[in-house]
Formats: C-alpha cells, sequence, structure tokens
C-alpha cells in the first residue's frame, strides 16, 4: 500500500529547507539552527518530526499564525535561568537558545534552566537534550503542544497534547543516553501504519468519543488522515488497569514546566474553549541542564554510565535476535545508516515539497535524487 | 480473606515509630523528620510506604545494613547545588534536609537541585516533592531503588527497581498537583491485592523469568509474599506493543540522576552481579526546585494551576460516577478522612509492630485503639 521511499542526501534535505524557509524571509539566525536541527532529526530516523513537518509549517504560516521572521528576545534573566520570548515563530531557534544557555549558566553554576514561551512547533524533543549531552552535561527538554489530542484517564474528551519528555546524560565510550518520548501511549503513525497494515489495534491505542477503546483504526481517521474531531490517544499505560493515569500525570507535569512556568498556553484550557485547530500558538518548552562535575568526578559519571548501559545491553534477552536496547540506540543506528545511504522520503512527502517550494519562489531540490 | 483494618490515630502511630526508633538509638534530629514523613505518608493514604515499611527497616537493622544513628553530612556545597552523604541511614531525614536546602537555594536564585548518596528506603517520593509545593515551589524528587524487580523491554530479567518520579506544584485555591508514581506498570500490592480476590492478573503486570505475561498471580509469589527470584514486574506500559520501553527509559533517567549524579550504587550493576538482596543499600536520591516567581508574577502562575485542574477535573467523564481526577487528588481526599477516622491498620501489621517493639524494648502503643 506504501510505496517505497526514495533515499535522500542530508544535505539536499538541509539545502531544500534552506532554500524554502529563506524564500520565506526567515532571518538566517533563525533558518540556521531550524534546518540543522530537522535534518539531524531525519538523520536520527524520527521521519515524523524533520521534513515531514514542512507542510504543517507551511499551512501555519498561510494562514498567518507563524511569525517566520521572529525577533527572539530573553525577557527574564538570571545567573541560573532564563525566560525566552519566541515572538511566535518556530520553536527550534529558540529552543536551541535556550538549551545553550542553560548548558553555559550549568557549566558555571552546577544547573540552570531557560523557559520559552510565546513559541511553535519545534521538531523532536530529543534534539535539545542532546546538545546538554554533547557539551558533557545531562539535559532535560520538554515541551507543550497546540492541538489536544490525548484523553485524560476516566475521560472521554482530549484536553492536552503529546507532551514529550526528552533526557539525554553523556557517557565515556558509549553514545550518549538518549530518551525522547512522547507522554502518550503511541504515536499516531504508529496507529496509521496498523491502519495501513490492517491489523487490528491493541487495546487503549486510541479512544471513540465515548473513551471506548478502537479497534479498527479506519473508524479513528478523518478524509485527510488526521483523527477525528472528539477521537483521541491515550496517556503512556493505555488503560486505566495499566496506570494510564501516571502517563496523564506526566504529560501535566511537562504542561506545568513548558507552558505554567513560561506563561505560554496550556493545553487543557485551549481544550476545554474549543480551540487548538488554527488559533494561534503560544506553546512553551523547558530546557534544564546539569554538569555531572559540580556533583562528583566527571570520569567517575562517565563510567558508570558505560558499565550501567554494558549491563542493560546484556540482560538476557526474550528473543535472542531482539537484544535489549538502551534509549538512543535505534536513533544512533539510524545515524549511522542514514548518513551513508541517505534519509528515505515517500514520494508523497517529496511532491508536498515540491509544491511548497513553488508556492514560496524556491528552488526545488528533493527531484534529482535516486 | 482479608481482616477489617484497625483505625489508629495518627499521633499514636507517630509516638509508636517514635519509640521503636528512639530504642534503637536514633538521634533526635533523624528521628523526627523520619517518622513526621512516615505518619504524613500513612495520613496520605499510601499504605505501602508509611508504618507498612517497620518490618523492612527492622530487618535491615537487624543484619547490619541500616546505620540508625547516621552523622548527614554536606559534602560538596555551591549557590545552587549540594551533595549530602546520608552515612548509611534510612533516606527519610536526609532527602527531607536535602529539598529543604534546595528549596532556600531556588529562593534565592530561581532553582537549586540537592542530590544524595549512601542512603536507603525514604518512604515516598511524594513527601518530598510536596515540601516544595508547601514552600510556593515546583519540586521533583526522585530515588533508585535497592532490589532489582522491573524487566527491561525485551529482556527477561529484572535489572532495575521501580525507580519513582515525584513531581509537586502549588496552585492558588485549589491543592497542589502531586504526581507520585513508581516507573513500573503497578506496584506490587496492586498484584498481591489480585492474587488475595483470585483475580486473572492482565496482560502486562508481571512477568515469569522467561518474560512471559503471568495469568495467575499465586504462581510469582514465594511463600514470604515476595515476587519469586527472577519473575519481575514491568516498565510503565507493561508490554512491548504498548511502549513498555518508555517506562524502561523513564526509570533509567530516574537512576541516572538519582544513582549516578550522586555516586550511589545503580541498579543494573547489583542485578548484572546478583546483588540486591540484603547486601549494603547506598541508594541514591535526587531534589530539585525550581520557584515559579523567578520566571513570571507567582499569582498568574497560580492562577493558571487553578484554571487548567478545574478545566480538567471538568472534563466529560466516561463514568459519571467517576471523575476526572487531578494528580494527588485521592491522597487530599484520604488525608482528610484519615485525619478524622485514623489510619486504618491490618491486624497483620499490628502483630508485626508489637514483635518489634518487644524487641527493642520499646513501648507498644498501638493495642488500646478500636
Amino acid at each position: 500500500m506504501t510505496e517505497t521511499p526514495i533515499r535522500i542526501g542530508a544535505d539536499t534535505i538541509g539545502a531544500q529547507l534552506s532554500a524554502v524557509f529563506e524564500a520565506w524571509g526567515m532571518p538566517e539566525a533563525v533558518r540556521r539552527p531550524t534546518v540543522e536541527i530537522m535534518v539531524e532529526t531525519d538523520l536520527r530516523g524520527i521521519d515524523s518530526h524533520g521534513l515531514a513537518m514542512l507542510p504543517l509549517y507551511a499551512r501555519l504560516r498561510e494562514i498567518g499564525v507563524l511569525n517566520v521572521a521572529p525577533e527572539i528576545r530573553v525577557v527574564q534573566e538570571r545567573p541560573v535561568m532564563a525566560l525566552i520570548d519566541a515572538d511566535g515563530g518556530l520553536g527550534h531557534a529558540p529552543a536551541a537558545m535556550a538549551m545553550d544557555m542553560a548548558i553555559e549558566k550549568a557549566k558555571a553554576a552546577g544547573l540552570a534552566a531557560v523557559a520559552v514561551r510565546n513559541s511553535a512547533h519545534f521538531g523532536a524533543a530529543g534534539a535539545y537534550a542532546m546538545r546538554a549531552a554533547e557539551a558533557g552535561l545531562i539535559g532535560l527538554a520538554l515541551t507543550n503542544g497546540k492541538t489536544p489530542g490525548v484523553v485524560p484517564t476516566r475521560a472521554k474528551r482530549p484536553m492536552y497534547s503529546t507532551n514529550p519528555i526528552a533526557f539525554a546524560a553523556p557517557a565515556g565510550v558509549n553514545p550518549p543516553f538518549v530518551l525522547d518520548m512522547a507522554t502518550s501511549t503511541v504515536a499516531i503513525g504508529k496507529v496509521k501504519l496498523a491502519w495501513f497494515a490492517g491489523k487490528e489495534l491493541p487495546d487503549g491505542w486510541t479512544l471513540d468519543p465515548e473513551g471506548r477503546t478502537v479497534k479498527d483504526a479506519g473508524e479513528a481517521f478523518d478524509g485527510h488522515g488526521r483523527l477525528k474531531t472528539g477521537w483521541g490517544q491515550t496517556p503512556l499505560g493505555g488503560l486505566a488497569e495499566m496506570s494510564s493515569h501516571k502517563g496523564y500525570g506526566l504529560a501535566i507535569m511537562v504542561e506545568i514546566l513548558s507552558a505554567m512556568l513560561s506563561g505560554a498556553r496550556y493545553g487543557a484550557t485551549r481544550a476545554a474553549r474549543g480551540q487548538g485547530g488554527e488559533d494561534s500558538e503560544d506553546v512553551g518548552h523547558f530546557m534544564l541542564a546539569i554538569d555531572p562535575a559540580a556533583f562528583r568526578d566527571p570520569d567517575g559519571f562517565a563510567e558508570d554510565m558505560d558499565d550501567m548501559i554494558d549491563a542493560l545491553r546484556a540482560t538476557p534477552p526474550i528473543d535472542p535476535g531482539e537484544p535489549v536496547l538502551v534509549a538512543g540506540d535505534p536513533e544512533t543506528a539510524a545515524h549511522l545508516e542514514r548518513s551513508e545511504h541517505g534519509v528515505p522520503v515517500p514520494a508523497k512527502l517529496i511532491e508536498q515539497v515540491r509544491q511548497i517550494s513553488r508556492a514560496a519562489n524556491a528552488e526545488f531540490m528533493l527531484s534529482n535524487e535516486t
């Protein structure tokens, strides 16, 4: 049912994104980190959050809720904290700036946090947590989201977004530990894949407007491949008896740190007021960096990290063909493979990028690749 | 199958704990916060982590791995961080001290974190997060655990403990948001209750030594009501198809912040080396406090918290008899009810406390209650 994706080199994807953003009038200082993070996300195999986001960003720009030339400002600052106003632009540049500030401050003081308000979608949260790990620090990156899609335990209406948690910590010999997870049970993309494959959905992946678990994914989607209004995803856990209240609680923790702390808009209120579709963005992010060297000998920390990662990977697996993984392993493997062979891009997405490029009067660059 | 518990006043439970700890030789400065936190935990309905822990603590003391007269020391300190060595004693006093230090430092700087090493069981993590919320701050409290009980996704051997996450944030009119969750799917206590009730276990609550889900809880327990060696709990999510890798990743995040950062021992290594039974404790805790007032007008923060909590509670429920809750609601209700009517204590636990009191030459105080 799905065609084989076409492999495209990371540099080409980057050049394409850059051309479109430049045509939109996005200043170089905003464009550079945005493109860099989107390409890196594709290389790490998180297909839903890199180039595939361009159609949504184009749509947000079209309807006038995305500022392509934002003036990103630090509106509050102390030695170990800051608050950034993203001026209604995409979240990548202000979130990267926030984590970089947190890293610098944490190196001096031991830890620091920077919050961002008045922002929009920032891609994959893991990209920001990883900036800290690359600098030898522990990083935590959170964001709330605009579209209410997740249904609280006991409820029958979606009240908040998939509010992800990303956490990274450096090791010594091993690549960093990088957890990057939505606080929902599964991504919508997984539900779609089950639909395409004609598979019955497991209990607790998707709920109908009465809060009942959905078996046939086909029932849940509208004509545009989005969940129908009132249908929803579940918090991690999936079902009440599987402790979905924990996933729900974690999501609200993310909402508090991302939106409440920064003064951005929060999901529950959008949901209660029937907002979240095409109204203004104003999502919030939260970046925390901690320097292990402030607490103990950093070499000892790195050795312990390696020792733990090695022990986890060596755990006897149920199926010898499926070894036990550590968070970040699949992404590291994808990065290696895709850096060599290119990023697989579905033909349908290439066509969308072609249309977006043409509409923006930007050069279309994805056609010559094989 | 279970007898009706006997209601005992919180003051009596506190006096009883204090008498036993004093008889053990625990100094007043350690005893006071320990008793206070254990009683508060019982009042909040977290029965597994208050008085019910006394038999385990008595056992740890008996086998010589618990220092009842610890010298709790700050071994590292900066304006926004500190590291505490708990000297092998129970975790309550050093964890409370750690959070109180984090609160004071966060009030001055915006945020602060204090780690604890060489500690032991500290009861319910929520107690420490709540200290921050009571001071008007956001609090995060984490701990690793000694006994490997949770099986990583794809694995067939438990590799780490139930590594809980507690997070609290103050509201205005509403009581604080208090999330206090193990990163496992369900507590062992829930599995036991299903066993007592003769109910079949849901898939993904408990695993046998081959990593297969267990239907009959009776098979999983040994003669002492503990899981048999090699049998395990699952990470939040329960099954791979329900994203148990997320619960597994969260648990390792907790392990990194609690044990790696402080230099305490970490679960995976204990597990790989067959430790965790009756060897030394040396668990680690992590306490973070953030002052919303450093980021924005605190009244605005409190109002937004109330607004979100109200919106979540007002979400249309599946069953009108089971309204949508916000994390902390069940504990707040239990506190109210138990402050008036006493804490329900099972007869079997009362008998264990009687024996512990007698062995310690401490007065037994739970007998006169009705």
